[in-house]
């Protein structure tokens, strides 16, 4: 066994006060394979460079602008630069920032949604193409390993063929009308200018969508949406509820919501089959359910023996010790460092390891956001995925 | 305290094999307040006699068809001629049974959906209120304390306004084409003849509208519905996903499932409110989950000092000795039986008592019945409720 | 199928205000098969006849006192005479009326624990034995079907080897010193004349001791009790730990409480077996779940396909229908009412139906409740309970 | 908000194929305030130094002894020598490393049980008391957010005066002779030569006593063991049932299995005080209950408003987004850096920061697994703990 070495990352975005920054640098910290040694970590200058201080970022390599850091880090020796760039920035910048540091042949971590068009999410697809180079988008849920345990079952046939698919995303935190005061996520969430067409459905509906995807490899035909803000003078949606029809003849259910008030960050999946039922539900992340047609539920556990070797490799800790989000999260980080390496010793990376949502999923996911946003603009019942 | 007489009962339906029937009787039985003394518990006269006899029925008052029950009932005198009929047929045969019976006078308890049409629905209304008769419908899962105690806390503004409801009925007992064999409620409630224009909508679509009606007294404005049979061959839906826009802003989703393997009787109701939510799921019915917005969740359970005076009364046993389908049955019929004692004594009812869902319930899902099966023919996004 | 005549059923105490009383009757009631038609309801004549008049007893079947009860019944054809007598009195008057109707030749069903004394529970085992009659005693929580589920499994094998029992039965209501208020069931359960020796580990440590030998079949054969009396001035034990030793080696640890407040009626056995774990909580009654050694946890659900004979057979309901405390409290009586089917036919009764628990138990919870007694007061850490 | 430059650290032990070495270099990484710089990482030293290898240690700070460690870091000036030191070694090792290197003024993180016997926890205690060294024991549970949020909730008087504690730790993985193969952890945790007196009682009873300690502030002044080896030939117990009395009047029960088949990590803790209970389990860790003597129970969640500052602090992400086993082990380890901290800024620690296990509690934790032993032995009812 060689252990490769740690791979040297930048960070735009996730300065002082961000939310999602800071759980990006737990899931790189976790498991020591990727270090933080560069940054442009706010819009504002002066808030990017006491952010970097705080990290510990030499002056050199801590900037004002994603500019300056690209422009730094390409001026630097191949054993100096960074091997990835994390992008955590609100959703208007991703655009701009991932397509420079793609075309500069930097590997990319985006957060999601990718970005606010069809039309951008293409161009950046053929650029990540044409550059050949790693590109990963944080759905950090496909992380969890009861949820590779479910997408493997699924594979495997253990719930026959795919009926009905229902995915709830239950958020209480915009039930009051937060962005007025001082909450900067919440600022930008409802501001159609930094968070795009979608509210409620692109911040955690298209997690959802993502989580389908993943588990059950269906692909969506057309849509029903209802679309609704629910909070007066919101101007994105905070509520959503789909129908969804799926190619080959499964229906769906997506449900998507920021204000219901008392729920914390419950996502739940379940896959019906012709022969039983999975059920996950990221609030209780250890467990996946499993319901067959002829016996009693069973309980599957994350880290207990018998599990698919995907679930099995994401897990850190044997059964009973609890994994839980920044967990799931450093899986992508392993999977898409475990591919980077890869692309650095020249061979084809593991499928099993290099475990991660990449751009397309991205693409569908804004294209999903899209699509979502017409049908809730139509009359008609049904509005084609195409 | 004056204990009222023990009420007669006559039951038309309900033989051997049947199910829905033999639950009628233990809830009936459970409190010793009404005593079954007649029926004609088949179409077939042969097996009708055979399942009175099994029952204990006396000779003369055990009847080969529903037309003799009610000529030799009319014969008796008001001391032994029974005082509620009890509808547990095939839903085909609901409505000229609980018509006749009405306008002979007796008051009558009718298994849902009330009848096949809005047509006939809105006769038997006009009929009860004629004659002034009580009609219960056997909508069971309004009679569980719990439920009783959301609506109480709904009312209460316990949750604020609300804003959002999700209910669902997963069902996986038709996940399987069961109406080919001897299973003869797979056979009726999939044959159109005998189960009306709808399937899961039917058997237990309405019994989530009446269960989202009970609780947040909220009127459907319009419905979008999707249905579809899954298992080839089948006549009649077997899944059922509508979105829901209520009268004064409010949304909803409403999901009924009997192809869903794996599952068994799952019905959650939850109502997001602005200041709160409230869960209810069937399958653990001995509690109510209220998740504030301002602080932790609270498990609300049957028996418990501090409930509502509703859920109060219709709680038998302490916290922690569950109760479960049959008591909430049971107490349907304790409603009932309060309101015919009511009218025996000449009083007015207390309503804490007689809390049973009533003919316009019934009518009103059959009214729901219909616009679903209409909106899920109509290629329009929403399909008016009026 | 010919289906037996209802049995005629007398009840000795269980008056207004009674709780244990009225659940018997509701237990009764629900599968029509025992008709309440005579009882003597108090110690006090006035209040026994009032309830009786309650209930719909005929006056002369009405009694002021046990003794006028057993001469009027004496006094009748056998045609009229009762089958069999319900003992619902406090404690300490079950051995006198217990013996006397035994002795008469009446069929029995007793509450627990069955009396104050080994020496008197020896008496009517040996008087049960020479009538050759059907004893009774409602170790409730035996008639759950998951209970019996696990006791299937157990003797199936299913966990291997038993190594370890954990008991525990958990109550609040005793937490402040109710028994000095108007509550007659605090006011009996606390007072040594009445109670007898032990306060909870008699009224609530015996069912516990009932569960483990009905689903383990093992036989304590030391143990080692810490009785403690939480409230000042409470004069019986409110609170037991003890630490038990089985014949063939296994171990165990049985917990009753009666002043945990917070907590309702929190019953819940583990086995564990070399193989595997059961775990059936009261709370929770509809579902059992195995933990096998190599596999997944199975959650085995009441009604469903696949269960044990026995427990199938203590369903009234299928799967995701909650049955509770009631139902499984009229399996007991469906079980001694098939007993006494069998001997009034003169055949033998199916071991599968006639599924309760006997004197014998009755006298094994006396036993260990003075040999609880006994090791409390010891400082040798082990009592043998031969 | 100056932030204090990263700790260096240096590991005894934890080297390939240990567990709990990699879960401590994951906690310490988590949150990047504590640098792994140098280690002798195995007793075994080309194995030692290989592991340091694979962890990308620099040769010069990599050893194969814990003395060569020692003797190197002394070497080093104050700016390159580590601040701390960890010892996760088996149990027979930790005392003389510990000693040897708070003797020389390091830190020191150890793994549970602290050492062999209470003369050498009593040396261990009078060396760091002389040096005012910061010594940390990992008994990690006690990190959980809502094992602090209970400790708070107890000290505010949220469940009044405790009066009974039951701590329960179940794990099924020494349920067969596991020893008997290749499995290291087994080896060395059932021979006494290396585990101490002790099996399951001091590898995670020693967790239980710690949780209650952590807790409820309460002593224990007298217990009553039975240990047990299940699997024959086993040296050490693997099994053991507890009765405890606390000083003041309290009550408990502990019990420690290792041999519980199909048990994962389960660890529960439930306190009953005057006027409700707490209720705590690891496998469900971001919840705690409080069910109060006069209300609805309560679940609290970990990450959410209305939490103690203590829990509160400990908390990385906001409700909903679980955190588990490695988070709260992390939390312990920003104790000890705050505490460290504060030593080399020279100011008092912040005690809701320097919130981790001290010697004291791993000296009380050595004295209960010898007590208890003692009573294993003992036909005496109690043994008392002083």
């Amino acid at each position: 066994m060689t252990v490769p070495r740690k791979l040297r990352c930048a960070m735009v975005g996730g300065g002082r006060d961000a939310f999602i920054g800071r759980i990006h640098r737990h899931a790189m910290a976790l498991d020591g394979r990727i270090e933080l040694v560069a940054g442009a970590l706010s819009s504002q200058p002066e808030k990017a460079l006491a952010s970097g201080r705080d990290l510990g970022l030499r002056d050199q390599r801590n900037h004002g602008s994603w500019q300056a850091l690209l422009a730094h880090e390409l001026s630097l020796s191949a054993e100096e630069r960074v091997d990835v760039v994390v992008i955590v920035t609100p959703n208007d910048v991703h655009y701009e920032v991932a397509k420079a540091f793609v075309e500069a042949g930097f590997h990319v971590v985006c957060d999601k949604p990718l970005v606010h068009t069809s039309a951008q999410a293409d161009q950046l697809v053929r650029a990540v193409a044409q550059r050949g180079t790693v590109f990963g988008v944080t759905y950090n849920y496909s992380g969890y390993p009861m949820v590779r345990q479910a997408r493997e079952m699924v594979k495997a046939g253990a719930i026959g063929e795919i009926r009905k698919v229902i995915v709830e995303y239950h958020q209480g935190w915009l039930a009051t009308r937060l962005e007025q005061g001082a909450n900067k996520q919440a600022a930008w969430r409802t501001d159609p200018a930094r968070s795009g067409v979608a509210g409620a459905i692109g911040d955690i509906g298209s997690h959802a969508e993502n989580l389908v995807a993943t588990v059950t490899g269906l692909q969506i035909e057309s849509l029903c949406a209802d679309l609704h803000a629910f909070i007066p003078g919101r101007r994105l949606d905070d509520d959503a509820s789909l129908l969804l029809r799926f190619r080959g003849g499964a229906r769906g259910v997506l449900l998507a919501s920021q204000i219901e008030a008392g729920c914390e960050n419950d996502i739940r999946l379940r896959v019906f089959g012709s022969t039983g039922m999975l059920d996950w539900r990221q609030e209780e992340p250890n467990t996946l359910v499993h319901a067959p047609i002829d016996g009693p539920r069973k309980l599957f556990s994350r880290g207990s023996p018998g599990l698919s070797e995907a679930a099995r490799r994401a897990c850190r800790l044997p059964a009973g010790h609890p994994e839980g989000f920044i967990e799931a999260f450093a899986n992508i980080y392993l999977g898409i460092a475990a591919d980077i390496d890869a692309r650095l010793a020249g061979t084809a990376s593991d499928p099993l390891v290099a475990d991660y949502p990449r751009i397309e999923d991205g693409a569908r996911g804004v294209r999903f956001i899209e699509r979502t946003v017409a049908s809730a603009a139509s009359e008609r019942k049904w509005t084609p995925m195409a």
